[in-house]
């Protein structure tokens, strides 16, 4: 029994759980070691607090589970085969089941609740997600290696810029740089846009060529041994002008005040509001319709959510991006984003590309 | 309001359904046009069968949706804002909800209950499932551009088959070669498989490298404006054995076995049995370890799922995939996957790479 799925163990004996179906991928992976997508086959991981672990899965993946060394049982089913009535055999007096709530579908919640007789429902969410908030040495050193080649990938990008390049050549550039040196999977769809369309906190890169005076945005991310990393730059072409350069600025400056407050102690919540602070004094406050940042880890989205509300304070081991944007509309976007660790003394941040204005 | 969303209100009405709630981001596109992601973010279309629609989403998207010529209302939320309140205020006599039961994870469809004050649930999967299930021609020929493109894939990756190259680094190169064609995304994580590591049904890419008498597995997809697209082929490199050839040989004759029998009014499960019979008369049978195929769309893996259980009927318009395999753990595996359209005659098969034998 791993120390992950014993620390999971105590903690529903905490919360009088008499079990756990555990079904995202991601925390399958963090309680098994074994990384898997199943696309829209059911996986999972029931769980008891004795430690009685028994993993659903489809039958071709069962070899691969077995040589990570899992040790439970194992119902690997065909596609034609219904596991929820081997899960029903596994039901002893299982009054409190505890669940993924934001994972698991209405459907599945409901094919699981007859199998276990009308349990009463729990979210276990929360307890992974505390369990997974504060990374150890292994995970941050690879994060460390997730980030690190992220860097590479906004380099890749950068060299690969030139008058005319479309917003998508430059992407596949990126993308190639990241497969040769054997990322399986981006965090995210990357990001490639140019002048206006880096105006929009969310454009898609297109057709769109590249010419002098553009801004250039950045935005990728890989996942590296089940880690993700999320990193954001953004460069000018061939020349900049006033405008441009300071709204670049007024970003780089309300980033630089949210990572000067990053240590163990300070409010969450005030991460985003010392950046928010920084744009809505330099007249920009319209412009930045959203939070400074997400943990980040084996989800490039996780807990916890980094918006002005959120009470909670930094500790060290904790993961995440901090990532002030601006979006005018004809200037064209800035965003910089970096992902941090609270360490015992203050932040390191994990991504090491410069970010002083390049024009390029 | 679209031709779809009218069939969809259509429907409900039928099923006496007050209003429905569609959440994944392939019903929204599907109804509405706007392809978007919302990563972990709320998004639906609340839909009532009069044919007033509502949308949810983050409010960066706000724009972008309106720009597709949406004209229902919008709940556009930001990341602190609570999207529910908004939506209670369209509770009108809900008094039976449709969700995609599927889909909407168990907190949210609860989310959902109380703000329309729980009204009895039913499923809606079904319904838009059955309208998606027949391509009309404009979809059909999206799909034809996304299967052309795979085979752009499977050719961009033989080429790239030299000794000593690893699995990644020719992933890398057919991924470069499908985004340098506007490609933003590819429709699941391609495969790139050597050897004895093709003998794994869901094997994972890596450092493996290529040498003389290794079989090579590929198997890819691409999304072309929402669509997708999945083929599968195997080569051998340098030279092929007997065992080889003959695992080979049996896959395409089952696969051959499955095309013959593609036509309206053939039973479903037909397809994945009459491959399976040719792959157990050839004494392979506990090596097919999957079904047959699966619908293709919007989703890679979409309705109807084609297992030999499969009682339903083919019909003009459906699109799948046919994707018999042998995995032998010691001489390796072979599949060979095409995507295939029903006409009202027989079938198109839109993936077009040879199947014979390519020794390379």
């Amino acid at each position: 029994m791993t120390q992950r799925m014993e620390t999971f163990c105590e903690s529903m004996k905490k919360e009088n759980m008499d079990a756990a179906f555990v079904s995202s991928k991601e925390n399958f992976f963090y309680l098994t070691g074994f990384l898997t997508d199943p696309h829209e086959r059911l996986l999972g991981l029931l769980v008891f607090p004795d430690e009685k672990v028994v993993a659903v899965l489809p039958a071709m993946e069962k070899g691969q589970l077995k040589e990570t060394g899992f040790k439970g049982d194992i119902i690997a089913y065909q596609d034609h085969e219904n596991p929820w009535e081997a899960l029903a055999d596994y039901n002893e007096s299982v009054h409190t089941l505890g669940i993924e709530e934001e994972h698991l579908s209405y459907g599945r919640a409901g094919q699981l609740i007859e199998a276990f007789a009308t349990p009463e429902i729990r979210d276990v969410t929360g307890l992974l997600d505390r369990q997974r908030l504060l990374k150890d040495e292994k995970e941050i050193s690879i994060m460390r290696k997730a980030a690190s080649l992220a860097d590479e990938g906004v380099e890749a990008g950068i060299a690969a810029l030139e008058e005319g390049v479309s917003e998508m050549e430059v992407l596949a550039r990126i993308e190639f740089e990241m497969k040769k040196r054997g990322v399986r999977e981006m965090s995210f769809s990357t990001m490639v846009l140019f002048g206006e369309k880096a105006g929009h906190p969310h454009g898609n890169p297109g057709d769109r060529t590249l010419k002098r005076g553009d801004l250039v945005l950045f935005d990728l991310g890989v996942v590296w041994e089940g880690y993700t990393s999320d990193i954001t730059r953004t460069v000018a072409f061939g020349e900049v002008d006033e405008k441009q350069r300071e709204i670049y600025e007024t970003v780089k400056r309300a980033e630089q005040a949210s990572l000067d407050i990053s240590k163990p102690g300070t409010r969450i919540g005030d991460l985003d509001q010392v950046a928010r602070n920084v744009i809505e004094e330099a007249g920009y406050g319209d412009y930045f319709p959203h939070r400074i940042g997400h943990g980040l880890g084996i989800n490039v989205h996780e807990f916890p959510s980094m918006s002005h509300l959120n009470e909670d304070v930094l500790k060290p081991g904790m993961t995440y991006t901090i990532e002030p944007g601006i979006y005018d509309p004809e200037t064209g976007g800035v965003r910089i984003e970096d992902d941090v660790l609270v360490t015992e003394g203050g932040y390191e941040i994990l991504t090491k590309t410069p970010k002083d204005l390049r024009i390029i």
